[in-house]
């Protein structure tokens, strides 16, 4: 580790953060953070901090940081065979392993899983083969996505325009043409403050009705949804909005895209978020959990019945145009294979759910009562606790989204990493599957002190 | 390793493999390879087959297979710190190191690097970049992308309507309407025999004017092109082009992306192709040859002109609102700067253009008599072999296609990997970097029998 300034100079000289304020930055104005290590939910920085992350990098370092097991797996993968590519039927031991083992996590019904390098990717692929699927099958017009608004699925053109959030569109002409979106699931932002959680389902179920008649069911190839909202806000679906979302889609032809990336393999308690909520998905976007974020890793786990569209796609059109050069890269795989190992042998699923709810009942004890804390929601290893500046009206801060990134920064101070998360003055927590009570104390008894030092 | 059919049934029955026919695969019709090891310019598989890779993966092994100086500083970083993400100026030395050393070694006149996972998705960065750029200048509608056909720019939504072949557009409803297509610079398939390569050139120029005028120089933001088309055949540009494109481009307003996924990083006997054909690029596409793909990792070089629109950008706008996940992954930066300081140490930049002359000679003695050989061509450590069924009149096999994979496939039962490319009937060479003459020699020779194995 180079400890003068040498680095901190290049840092700021020649490096394009993602998800930066690129001029202050480049200014010296912006916070500049080099990690050095990490081991379980704990990472350590070149100032010595010791810090509780409790984002677990961005929702992916599910298995902990420092496994062993994972990185001599990723050391002994390097040492054979770093690379080879997976077109036209290559593959190595651990990308084939790796495609039985999440094969045999997936929902019922699904057929093979396709990998990419990350979930933006991985939900390009999804479109294009939701696109070929309705061409093969002469419905060359039933083309467009529906999406959410609050909804995450990425940051590239069409995957940014499926995401649903201001930050990712403005100023990039997003969202593109082919993307719909209709309204958030969120309750707690409800239009009309009676209306009950049943209301508010039937509510939404009506607005996607109508999406779809405005926009001509024969017009819509797909829907796609995060099981829980993740970016968006950490919120689960009210009360029955997944059964009649199903509902609508099957009657008028319309596939189901379920971006598990953030719920896929344990951070609600379940293998996946399908599992959890009783989905029956066309397609299943992975990522994240896939390797615990040890390599860039991603998937589309695609149904049988759109398989066998593209089977039939092939033997019409010949060989399949798509790949990337890192698709089920080595190094990856591996770090995919020991990750699924290790989430088994440690219980991490179940230690989710168990934790996961432990954790929310401890921050309701340490700032449920604060008049400033709105709500505190969330599902399995996922916890959100939103911010208002007036509990009875549910009114926003103003300006919106300047309270909750100081309340994350006098976390910061006191060792917990917490999100402050776009769109909103909401905290948002989704540490790695491995913490424990005492860890979850800790966060929340940090939350409560922060919240404190911020808002009184 | 598994040695019983477990393995191969599986990666039938689970894994959907990149650019292969789906169905063929699945039937057990289509060949599967697993591979297991690598050392050098040659891999071995499962079935104890030791191949010489002619093409370095998919042109991107550029330091050669099994280097410990990669693997060993792949495991190290692994161990001490897999990931954490580089959001918010996060970084990690082994990041922040990366990116100091991209910059050491680009063209002059720029100012940051961007770091992605893989050529398609920093295509798509770069299209973000691009209008967001016009968007804060002011100018929302100068927004389209021309591109050439034959280029290959990745496989993503926006990145595949960018690649000209059609392999990748048909039944994907590609290209997207943001991109518009102009001429491919291939003397080899120039449109009038009697044209000089110089008179070639002007009609490419003419033609690049053509579109400008039609489209509106108003509506185009930028124009993308590889320095030497690479999927679309191996092609050098003919005299004089990139000069003119230069030219016409500044006339309009009109930024250059170069696309050097492929010759980034040394392949043409230079660190980039634009020192190689004295380009000045507004954004640098890299990925490949920046980790030899012993871990994925791309990135987007930004130029100083535009690095000062987006920092004026995030001074009016806030937050930069793109990233991946795994951008800047630790892994990939740490391969990164193992691998850039092996290149140096080899002289591998060196070796490029020094054996890669010798191999395209070593091909002409070989094979550049056979009455099917139309022409061999390439730059630095990139070959090609067009084969023809006459080579007076130039014409193609038929159906197009049909031939250079039967001749790879004789190349392969003789222990040498060629690339049968798209849309063509020719033969891809892109080995690693450290190729010796006397592996060349071997290309060659194994060209030559298979040639004459399936032509006669």
């Amino acid at each position: 580790m180079l400890t003068n300034d040498q680095l901190a100079h290049w840092d700021r000289e020649s490096f394009f953060h993602p998800s930066t304020h690129l001029s202050q930055f480049a200014r010296g104005e912006a916070p500049q953070r080099i990690i050095t290590g990490g081991e379980g939910v704990f990472i350590t920085d070149r100032d010595g901090n010791r810090l509780l992350d409790g984002f677990a990098g961005l929702y992916c370092v599910n298995a902990g940081y420092g496994r062993r097991q994972i990185t001599d797996a990723i050391a002994k993968q390097a040492h054979e065979l770093a690379y080879y590519h997976s077109y036209a039927g290559h593959g190595t031991e651990a990308s084939i392993t790796l495609s039985k083992m999440v094969m045999d996590r997936a929902p019922e019904g699904m057929a093979r899983v396709y990998f990419g390098l990350g979930g933006s990717d991985a939900n390009e692929t999804n479109i294009k083969l939701v696109w070929y699927y309705n061409n093969i099958r002469g419905l060359p017009q039933k083309k467009k996505i529906i999406s959410r608004w609050r909804g995450y699925h990425g940051s590239g053109l069409v995957s940014g325009s499926l995401t649903g959030l201001e930050l990712f569109h403005k100023k990039f002409d997003l969202p593109l043409s082919q993307v719909v979106h209709t309204e958030a699931p969120f309750y707690y932002r409800r239009p009309d403050p009676a209306m009950t959680e049943a209301d508010f389902t039937a509510w939404l179920l009506a607005k996607l009705e109508e999406t779809i008649a405005r926009e001509g069911a024969d017009t819509i190839a797909a829907f796609i949804g995060e099981p829980v909202l993740g970016t968006g806000g950490i919120v689960p679906p009210p009360v029955g909005y997944w059964q009649g979302v199903q509902e609508i889609l099957k009657r008028h032809d319309i596939l189901l895209i379920v971006d598990e990336v953030i719920t896929g393999f344990g951070r609600l308690g379940t293998m996946f978020g399908s599992q959890h909520y009783g989905l029956q998905p066309d397609l299943i976007t992975i990522a994240k959990g896939l390797t615990s974020a040890y390599a860039p890793l991603s998937g589309s786990i695609v149904g049988t019945k759109m398989w066998d569209v593209l089977c039939q796609g092939t033997d019409e059109n010949g060989v399949f145009g798509h790949g990337w050069t890192y698709s089920a890269h080595p190094i990856g795989a591996a770090a995919g294979v020991a990750n699924l190992k290790l989430i088994d042998e440690l219980g991490l699923v179940e230690n989710a759910g168990k934790v996961g709810a432990y954790l929310r009942r401890a921050m309701t004890d340490a700032v449920g009562d604060h008049p400033n804390v709105g709500e505190i929601r969330g599902e399995g290893m996922l916890c959100a606790v939103e911010l208002t500046s007036d509990r009875a009206t549910r009114a926003s801060f103003d300006p919106m989204g300047s309270v909750a990134p100081k309340v994350a920064g006098e976390m910061l101070k006191r060792g917990v990493i917490a999100r402050a998360m776009p769109q909103a003055d909401m905290l948002g927590f989704a540490p790695p599957l491995c913490l424990t009570t005492d860890e979850a104390d800790q966060i929340a008894r940090v939350t409560g002190e922060a919240l404190r030092a911020t808002l009184g």
